[in-house]
């Protein structure tokens, strides 16, 4: 049998204008040495390659994941581990297998007995989770809430007696032009004594991230949340 | 009112051994400009703010905080904050506020106004979510499982639960001396098809990150768990 390749996640920054500055230098060596990617985006991937460093940059080899992207054609994304090359995986922001569609090749990889081998860096879920002063003992991320009202309202109450009942500290994230729709609809729908935290422009000159009670955002001017990208908390 | 000081979490290695490779750059410059850190262990964090290239280590002031810090004492830690300085929170190991004491203070911060600042690193429960494979839009960390046999054996079955109807990938801990037991118990109580992720040792030159079904586990010799930092995970 071949030996196989092995995969690497690589964490990119969260936010476009970034550089390396929170990427660790065992991964700047790291990718110096691989030849072959699996990204969510072409230009967003190469952008980043050449902020690691990597040199020359045509070197690279960048195959396409998406959401969309199953079965067959992940089978094709990951055949040069197949015959032995090493990949790199890299998301469009932050760490892949978190809130992106790179778990789909990690799964397929551990059933062909690849060696996935994970890096440290940037997540805005993972900074917020730190950040939020919740349970570091017991906490989720549950991605997206439904879009239509109320179902939506419905989910934040169920999540609210996870965090308040269950003490689970509850994390999740909205598309950007509705965050602002998303911070009234929490405000209004949760107990004045819950803690909520909003984390924004994570890693960014700007960044904001603040835990307060319902009660106390309700009095605070409203944050400009608007299509800027934020991580939600609840909590009691 | 005065300007109050920033807190800033700093992740460290995961293991002992480790150097600084993991670390990003802005982490290893910003320290340098600190003076007053709150650390699980003294001599710990001392050995890794060498690591990080804090010199000379004995201007470092360094408050000790532990799961038995409570109330008065916390607000005795964040002293220096009130009035004004800048301050780092460092666990004994990965990222502090998750899976550590440190939430303790970061909320105590939030209540008194101060900005907390979550810095990027290394963390094994961050990491084996990454390289699970399992559900990146859905997952939870819930801690320790009860120690006395039928409890534990309860609560596995109700983490599968989650798992497999729920569709959230479910992380958990173990006190190292008792991870061969735990495994035993994982094999012998959860369905055959049901997967699990066995994470030791990572970022460890001998880390092993495995995602394999409860049938294939049982055919796999058994890994060497004792005594060892594992991250147990559990997906359909």
């Amino acid at each position: 049998m071949n030996k196989l390749g092995k995969l690497f996640l690589f964490p990119v920054p969260i936010l476009e204008e970034s550089g390396a500055e929170h990427i660790p230098e065992y991964n700047l060596q790291l990718v110096k040495e691989l030849k072959c990617f699996i990204v969510e985006d072409a230009k967003t991937a190469r952008r980043f390659l050449k902020v690691f460093g990597y040199s020359p940059i045509e070197n690279a080899e960048v195959l396409l994941l998406n959401e969309h992207t199953k079965g067959e054609n992940i089978m094709h994304l990951i055949a040069p581990l197949l015959k032995g090359e090493n990949m790199g995986l890299m998301s469009d922001a932050g760490c892949p297998g978190i809130a992106d569609p790179g778990a789909d090749v990690i799964k397929k990889a551990h059933e062909k007995g690849i060696e996935v081998v994970p890096l440290a860096g940037p997540s805005s879920i993972v900074l917020s989770i730190m950040a939020s002063g919740f349970n570091g003992q017991n906490f989720a991320f549950v991605g997206y809430l439904p879009i239509d009202k109320a179902p939506k309202i419905k989910r934040i109450k169920e999540l609210e007696l996870l965090a308040v009942k269950g003490s689970q500290a509850q994390f999740f994230i909205e598309t950007p032009y509705r965050n602002a729709q998303m911070f009234e609809t929490l405000l209004s729908t949760l107990s004045p004594q819950t803690k909520m935290f909003i984390g924004k422009n994570i890693t960014g000159s700007n960044q904001f991230l603040k835990t307060l009670m319902v009660e106390e955002w309700k009095k605070m001017p409203v944050p400009d949340l608007h299509k800027i990208p934020v991580v939600f908390g609840i909590y009691k």
